[in-house]
């Protein structure tokens, strides 16, 4: 499997979730049109994508079809759109800048940024409810209380509160990593087991295997980000660049330093790939993510 | 039936609500414990539980379980908490007051309320797939799409969206309905429906009239909403008396006056006790909830 492959295939991906996200989110022309063109906005034209892809990548395993995948995808797509729309508003991280872009509170209003990112987590439950995704209806509601799980309070929106009460604090670097493998990992994580659980799903075996990779490339993606933010400018980023620093947040540059946060980033990734190093080829997509991942430039 | 057996059925459920909601909010003592406190404070301790009443009525005619009720009444209050924590913030509504209590940006900060409204929403989402509330799987998934659609951009975020643009501006009866039937409407008409299809499900059927009878007491609701704002005073209401006429929001009180405000509100009772009248006695505490929402002075 060539470099070429997997690069083909990821930005096949990236093209098609672009549609599918464009397909499921409300036409602009259906009142609120206002509400609908912000949501709309926080989604399209951009991203990386990462949480698509893992779940596309977990579900070579699951014999799920693409169109299961994509639904899915969208879901966990919406959620983490959600997430960063919040997260940029005045009484957050107070950003004005995001994938190159005016933050959708700057381009809108504050008000319309905050039911903009309300109805896209509604949407996200939505979407993964409304049609069939799975061979047993038990398994997809299943799945759903595990996105809920990850993106609630003892997940995604709980490593942000844990994050926020961070700033301009002395943290371990085990508090870091508890901050990370909420606020991040969590949702990371449950792409790779959503991917997994789809269609037929996996093999059960496989579960506890894949659960562990994906916590260790959820780590890694935010170990990369923070050496990223340290050492780009906001033009390769797409966001505004050194913010971390800017704002008193503990990273695990200012906890290690660049030199020992790059070094971890290449450790998290060698034991990503042994926690599936016991799956078969289908699983090709899920290695070759983990090394996208740690050497991807913003 | 007496009206004293519906009180008593009334405040059972009420009390029955909050140690059902105690239960499923997350432990205070639990990481992110900021967080948690404040997703607490958001629901518990008051609240008419109208959604939740409406819930446990319908379901009289589902053939479900009191805790299968529950865990759907616990859902629907958690979207309304929601709600009600992101409304109350100074990007939106801008309310200091809630339940006789300071609203939770007030009490604790915004970014908090910003979390804990979003946590709060996917615990909605969360409790309702978690555990089986249905005879079948494939009705629960279609439970929860219904509680998304309800809530979401078409729903009631949608409403809230028409409701901040309609601030300062001259509408017809006709928008003002529309945004009614969005923001609180869609909410409470879910209520009614997912009352109704839990357990083994009422009749498919009984499906039309009671969605019925749901959208007409989802108006009804906010028409009585309204006159209450304009003739009460704040420590009755346990929220700020008078906010509409000072936000110069269009209300029925301020479109019709105060005395075809409340005409309206008997024409829609009645109008709601026409849509179920075929039903047997499994409905009446849908009827005496009805008269109870025209008849309640706060």
């Amino acid at each position: 499997m060539s470099a070429n492959d997997f690069l083909e295939w990821k930005s096949g991906i990236q093209q098609h979730m672009e549609s599918a996200l464009a397909a499921i989110l409300p036409d602009p022309g259906i009142a609120p049109d206002r509400l609908h063109d912000a949501m709309r906005y926080a989604v399209l034209g951009g991203g990386k994508r990462v949480r698509a892809l893992l779940l596309h990548a977990a579900g070579q395993l699951s014999g799920a079809s693409v169109t299961q995948l994509d639904r899915a995808a969208c879901a966990v797509e919406l959620i983490h759109a959600y997430s960063l729309v919040h997260d940029d508003m005045p009484c957050m991280d107070n950003d004005v800048l995001r994938r190159g872009k005016p933050t959708v509170h700057v381009e809108y209003d504050e008000a319309t940024a905050l039911l903009a990112g309300d109805a896209l987590q509604t949407l996200a439950f939505q979407v993964l409810a409304e049609q069939p995704l799975t061979a047993s209806p038990v398994d997809q509601l299943e799945m759903v209380a595990l996105l809920a799980l990850a993106s609630g309070s003892r997940g995604m929106a709980g490593g942000q509160a844990i994050d926020l009460a961070a700033v301009g604090q002395q943290i371990s670097r085990e508090e870091l990593e508890f901050m990370h493998l909420h606020k991040t990992g969590a949702l990371i994580r449950a792409s790779v087991l959503l991917g997994a659980r789809c269609g037929r799903g996996c093999d059960p075996r496989l579960l506890a295997p894949l659960d562990h990779y994906g916590k260790l490339v959820g780590l890694l993606f935010q170990v990369v980000d923070d050496v990223l933010d340290a050492q780009s400018d906001t033009a390769t980023l797409g966001k505004t660049a050194g913010k971390d620093a800017d704002q008193d947040k503990p990273t695990y540059v200012s906890l290690l330093g660049l030199s020992a946060a790059r070094e971890l980033s290449h450790n998290l990734l060698h034991e990503a790939l042994a926690a599936i190093a016991p799956l078969d080829d289908r699983a090709n997509r899920l290695r070759e993510l983990a090394s996208y991942i740690v050497h991807r430039k913003f």
